[in-house]
């Protein structure tokens, strides 16, 4: 096993819980699990004795993977697994982020997107990897849940989905999160943490703001995606 | 200049727009300003520039400090200033984190509050350091807009604030965030990434629950906070 590239047809989740989540969720695309020797015997560890047990998988007591693939000194348990093919459900409510570049901010969307029930994300390239172990680690294992796939453009995004209402949150959005009234179904759309959504993106839908002060150029990216999922999904979760 | 510690009396703000940020908010806390030879001349470094002979702060055209404090590459630009003191007002309305423990997640924290017009931190110790570089960068510089202060215990705190409506945030809450009534005084209580309030701070106030599936153990903090500040300020901001 090596140092992780985006161009690996395997990825590593870096935990004890991320691990056993891997097993859970994939357990068909796990290709072994590692142990390292200060892993205490408890009860997670049991239970993920016993899945690999179940799925014939490899358990490896060794530390010199975590060494090579992991930056964290308290990691004592490594799943490998081979990066998988996932599309979105067409007819579905959908995250769409256009040009994400921050590992660890994609993997905290996916978590809280997880966590409100929409469990379809389009990412529109060029975009970070989604199988990056950082976003891996940053999503809690909320990636094993999610069906994502990836677009060349917001055109050909559009034309692989059902017809619903696209929401582009802009920083000069035409009109606020709070007098939206919510469809029933949708797309919420993001731009980059740098750049935001391009101006075209005002005539792909209802452009939406998050209505802030002055005193700050915009809202951390993760953060206005968590509040647009707050407010479209409150009291249907 | 001397790399960061949490003793240490002085912080830097490492980049352009940070420590443009910090000229404007803090300038008679500003020891020194850090010029790279990388840096090209532009319209923001002549605003920089003009604030430092203004307020008589000198501006050093050195590379070295950029090797010692920044880990970023891109940091052309650094501030150091000398660390302040702050209070937090007793009658406004406060966000309170308690034991707060990754230096990024605090700003991000600080950039969404003062952008909803929440401009009061409680911290209550231990606590991660509001001073570290990556909690100044992480802020966007929200932080020289920022009172805060640090309480040794959330009693200490309810001790030195006039009388408001406390709700601290638990995945036990006993009632859930868009069913809460906005009083006109409030604090938002949040616990730490990894373990939340403890139960005794049912006992605090009017607990509030962020209703998420339970195909998640938790929002990460950060989203929580935002997702709490746009619904205690909207309409408002």
């Amino acid at each position: 096993m090596k140092r992780y590239k985006k161009n690996s047809d395997y990825s590593y989740s870096l935990g004890t819980e991320l691990t056993l989540e891997l097993l859970l969720q994939r357990p068909e695309e796990v290709i072994s699990v590692y142990i390292h020797s200060r892993q205490k015997e408890n009860e997670i560890l049991d239970r993920i004795k016993g899945l690999c047990q179940k799925h014939k998988i490899d358990v490896i007591y060794s530390d010199k993977i975590f060494n090579i693939v992991s930056d964290k000194e308290n990691c004592y348990i490594i799943g490998a697994f081979r990066k998988y093919e996932s599309i979105i459900n067409p007819k579905s409510n959908h995250v769409v982020l256009v040009n994400p570049s921050n590992t660890g901010n994609l993997g905290t969307i996916i978590r809280t997107s997880i966590g409100f029930g929409i469990n379809d994300l389009a990412i529109i390239a060029p975009a970070v990897d989604i199988f990056d172990p950082k976003t891996v680690r940053a999503s809690m294992g909320a990636l094993f849940r999610l069906n994502f796939q990836y677009f060349e453009s917001f055109a050909d995004y559009l034309q692989s989905i059902e017809k619903r209402a696209i929401f582009p949150f802009m920083l000069d959005g035409a009109r606020q999160l709070d007098q939206i009234e919510i469809p029933e179904r949708y797309s919420l759309v993001f731009g980059s943490e740098a750049s935001g959504l391009d101006a075209v993106y005002q005539t792909y839908g209802q452009s939406i703001l998050i209505k802030h002060l002055k005193t700050i150029d915009s809202l951390n990216l993760c953060n206005a995606v968590s509040i647009a999922l707050y407010q479209f999904t409150k009291g249907k979760v």
